[in-house]
């Protein structure tokens, strides 16, 4: 097999999927994972068959490739711009779409595409709840855009959505951040509730918080993507062990020259150059031997720190490196390469990658 | 247009290309340019006619997609692998290659394939000469290696490369750190002349030491990829003005939820999450407003830091980033859009993106 390749192991992709289907029931959780991970629509439908209530995207790419396999997609992303709305009116009648949005200026375009192509489509209101990305501020705006919803002839409004992204960057002290964020959610729904806008779906929870979503009051439905196959950060934050890492990068070691490290050919274009949360640093570890760090990255060559290890590799050998961020180095990928026991099963083109064919060409 | 879309401005493309062949020129160097920055073989076509003397490629990929339009061709990088090897013998027969090397099993390997393809292939001593990533650390070392080239059935000892990548981050301080380049440069080239093995080809050369290349002593040719384009890295080093970038990703401001701050739809996806060299940090600019900059990253989303400017985006407005490194946010697009006079004249596949087909499948 040539590398820098792809590898997934199914066994524990499908272990991952039960583990987290069996969380999710335990506390009456709805399982909406985000297929921005692997962008496999055959992944998506293993997904589905273990029990996901329906799939999150963030392109009308995603959702476009996904749809060949769900009949529920959650657009995760502000609905702004004709030609993206476009995309998204064009899915299949059968798909129930409903997105999230934060401002009045996205609400109005989707009211006017819906209405003209005799779609209802179901809105969230995006919270930031500390993250500081997209999402209103306060539980007034909140409402504001709640009653606008409601007043839009063909948007349907389903309640509310936030990413707790920001929760995972603090390793053991996550208890004050998920307490401030029941606190402020608390709000939120109180608000929303008294003006009789009770939000039937409250919907949040990402990977490195996933284990503890039930924590966080009033939450009614999860949307972890890296989940199904792990990474790094996920085993630095403490939500996953190195025996449920499900993807890797097969590379080959193509110099030794400079003394203390080994240069293979996985770089920035096959892992992603994603700084992560470990306390070592680097960009990923090898699978075999995790104590060795890819320490720097072009595009092409990935710096293998050998300083910490008795592992003395030669050129032409390979090793399979887990990468920090895996949604970043799957979107890097043609293929993803499945593995049981050791054999490759199959090849999966990542037919969500990218952003597809746009709309109008020049 | 749908966003994000990577946009090439062809009169400063045409600008970038002339300065650079004059530059060559004045000073008898070649002008081996890298194609992994733009990898599309029209633009390839257009370095050739402006002056260029052969192509840079990483990649067997980028080897094949560009032997449609070119004739002599370096692989800077060590054709270790079957795979590799195999896809680089299967290059046409009438393209003159040439490939970089520091380890005897690069060496064994070529030769084998060499030998048995009926090919002869030129072979460049690749040098660390303080960048730290791969080749020979010493003039012994150095020599070593050409006489193995030397002495192979199927190689052509041509001489020796090198990449200065190490110089570009000093920025205001590359004096002492090319003085440094010049006088290991000259170790190795009396080393091997001494052993009558002197160096027809010395090559090296990046686009943020480009215009000081002459100062190099014993220089024959540069290797610039990223000077076509330039891009925020570039004008940081002060290798490029900011009327030079030819490179930008459009895209659509989808909220403003967030105060102080702008988020965009080009994220990691579009511009490559690449730390940069600039004083303000950050992931890129705004081609019409420099002051403002990529604060954050995510895939889909990028964070425009407000604080510095007087611009008051609205959600659907579109603008223009430069990132900080070109060739990496290249890679992820699939195709480049040609613009003149503010029109789009024409849609480019990035023909040379990712790896290509795998010889073998599973």
């Amino acid at each position: 097999m040539e590398t820098p390749a792809a590898l997934v192991d199914m066994e524990r992709v499908e272990a991952n999927l039960r583990r987290v289907h069996a969380y999710a029931d335990q506390y009456g959780l709805k399982w909406r994972p985000h297929t921005k991970t692997h962008k496999v629509p055959e992944l998506t439908a293993l997904q589905l068959q273990a029990g996901a209530s329906g799939v999150t995207v963030a392109t009308p790419h995603e959702a476009e490739v996904m749809a060949s396999v769900a009949d529920d997609i959650f657009l995760a992303y502000p609905p702004v711009g004709t030609a993206r709305l476009a995309r998204l009116m064009r899915l299949p009648p059968r798909v129930r779409l409903s997105v999230g949005l934060d401002s009045r200026e996205a609400l109005q375009g989707l009211n006017a595409a819906a209405r003209e192509a005799g779609r209802k489509v179901g809105v969230l209101v995006e919270l930031d709840l500390g993250m500081r990305r997209v999402g209103v501020q306060t539980p007034q705006e909140a409402l504001v855009l709640a009653r606008a919803i409601q007043a839009s002839e063909a948007l349907e409004y389903r309640g509310i959505t936030f990413y707790p992204g920001h929760v995972r960057a603090l390793l053991g002290d996550q208890d004050a951040a998920l307490k401030a964020l029941s606190t402020e959610l608390g709000e939120v729904v109180g608000e929303l509730t008294r003006a009789d806008l009770r939000p039937e779906v409250v919907s949040g929870g990402s990977t490195p918080t996933l284990w503890r979503s039930h924590e966080v009051v009033g939450l009614t439905e999860i949307r972890p993507g890296i989940n199904i196959f792990n990474d790094r950060n996920t085993a630095s934050v403490g939500a996953c062990g190195w025996d449920e890492w499900a993807y890797s990068v097969l590379a080959t070691v193509v110099s030794t020259a400079v003394p203390g490290q080994a240069v293979i050919d996985a770089g920035s274009k096959a892992l992603a150059k994603e700084e992560g949360f470990a306390p070592g640093g680097g960009y990923g570890v090898l699978l075999e031997w995790p104590e060795v760090v890819v320490r720097g990255l072009s595009e092409e060559h990935g710096l293998l720190d050998l300083t910490e290890t008795e592992w003395r590799p030669r050129v032409g050998d390979r090793v399979r490196v887990v990468p920090n961020h895996v949604c970043a180095s799957v979107n890097l990928h043609e293929r993803l390469w499945a593995v049981r026991g050791g054999e490759v099963e199959r090849a999966w083109p990542v037919a969500a990658r990218g952003w597809g064919t746009p709309e109008r060409q020049a």
